[in-house]
């Protein structure tokens, strides 16, 4: 390896940590900065929060860590939300800075729908800036998009395809529990559904991603969330979500989540139907956290390699 | 769908003409032209040859066939065989006539090594004709080399990546059967392997990609290639070919291909040991031909999007 391509982590929550834990291991990155405005972790040493790191404060500001830094062409590994919005102004601020972004931002994953506006700001930014933004992870970012994405360049004349992501939550960390409703009463679950306290970030963008791809125009939405239950248990095990989007001649894509601690078995599947039709299945599915940390140092690597501007997981080269 | 890109399709055998099929059926594509020097083919009407193909006789060479179509910005996709220097030719003829080129060629999915100047002058000569060349197929091209990137893409700290293809060579065609010697005596076979008769073409061209993607450079190449047999039976049922490298620190790809009439399932596996470990599996395998035809279709759609010159599967955008 020639020279290490920079990169400066911001948001050292669960995920952010296990990023600049794998980027120490990976031989094409340097870990040069950490950013972070929890007060309590921001002036500590790097090293005090994530073993073995090099010995860098953690910053409250990408401008700060990038001056300490000194390190030019580099690129912000940047975790800290899910939505688009709220995290649109530490981007830019990453873009003035001439940096590379890579983000676990879901709703940046694919923006141009939700949040059109800021997607075209981001993109006039990058592209002036002489840089390139993407968003990545497992899902949304790889198993329900780019993947089946993938799989379909091997299957002509496709009519639909259908992801199934079965997790256990009882074997996940408390705050993705909550996220999908487990331990909460009926009447609580559907109170918080009501409310908008449910669903996967992602689950659109993956299915406009993946329809981007096939060059289909979907229109006919389908979207069910229902509680997951136990037989004999009084408490909800989780949230099964469904969406289903449509072409008007009939083909879909058919995006299926389910977090149920009463599930059999953990699994991902992928069904194409087309000519040859396709089934793969991850035995014990895929474990989100570890993934999405290597899916972002992936992205790192090839950013350099990828065209300026706002981009998506399609658009990243396989080197 | 604004404007269909122009195609000539080179090479009228089973799989030219599955190529021919399948493009009829794609909306993104339009079929122009074929070429082919048979000549019991050469000089028919091409919809002879393949139902529902447009009237244009089938030419026996590209310049040919280009006058006929007058479309500007054409891509060839050319599957006359396997061995890169007997097809270079072809493909050069393609570049002079600026098309781009999309090749079922096994040895050009990685030719850096094998073929190094046939891969300079073809890089060169496509640069400066403004178009691209790649090779693809399901194996090279896919299940071998760029699905295992991909994969590899969710996953850090990788230490070993191995494919199992296993397919039941009673179920293919006969060529088939004859090139993994279904059906010869022993002798026969060890007869024909020791005159170098057998082995899967593109199976180096699979590990150098996959190696390439995950930035190891391999070293220690191990390759054996046994007779399968069913218990009983005089007669070989198949061969079973492994390919395995190693980086220098212990790192590998294994690659496994097993056409053997004996085997209980049809299959291919893809195991990533890294964090996290990924296993996963097409139930029944994945049919061949459609999926090449697939996926010369699915390079011919985004060459337009890709650089320049002659690249890998590795450089093809999934959009």
């Amino acid at each position: 390896m020639s020279s290490r391509l920079p990169v400066i982590v911001q948001g050292l929550g669960p995920i952010g940590r296990l990023i600049v834990e794998a980027a120490l291991g990976d031989p094409a990155l340097k870990v040069v900065g950490a950013v972070e405005i929890d007060p309590d972790l921001a002036g500590r040493p790097l090293a005090e929060v994530v073993e073995g790191a090099p010995r860098v404060a953690i910053r409250e500001s990408v401008a700060q860590a990038r001056e300490d830094a000194r390190a030019g062409g580099g690129i912000l590994l940047h975790c800290t939300g899910s939505h688009l919005d709220r995290v649109a102004p530490q981007i830019e601020e990453a873009l003035r800075q001439k940096l590379h972004v890579v983000s676990t931002c879901e709703e940046l994953t694919f923006p141009h729908v939700r949040h059109a506006e800021i997607a075209a700001d981001l993109d006039r930014l990058a592209r002036s800036a002489g840089r390139t933004v993407v968003a990545t992870g497992v899902n949304p970012g790889f198993l329900m998009d780019a993947l089946p994405a993938s799989l379909a360049s091997i299957s002509h004349g496709i009519t639909s395809v259908s992801v199934r992501r079965v997790q256990d939550p009882s074997r996940r960390r408390v705050p993705f529990q909550q996220k999908v409703g487990m331990g909460l009463s009926p009447a609580e679950w559907e109170a918080r559904r009501s409310a908008g306290g449910f669903g996967h970030v992602g689950l659109e963008e993956s299915a406009r991603l993946l329809a981007a791809s096939l060059g289909w125009t979907l229109g006919d939405w389908r979207h069910e969330m229902v509680p997951c239950r136990i037989d004999g248990q009084e408490q909800v095990a989780g949230t099964l979500e469904t969406l289903e989007g449509s072409t008007a001649d009939g083909r879909s894509i058919c995006l299926h989540f389910e977090a149920n601690a009463g599930a059999d078995e953990e699994f991902d599947e992928i069904v194409v139907d087309g000519r040859p039709p396709l089934t793969l299945r991850f035995e014990g599915g895929v474990f989100g956290d570890d993934a999405t940390a290597a899916a972002v140092l992936r992205a790192a690597r090839v950013v350099p390699n990828t065209r300026r501007g706002l981009v998506t997981v399609l658009d990243l080269p396989l080197r």
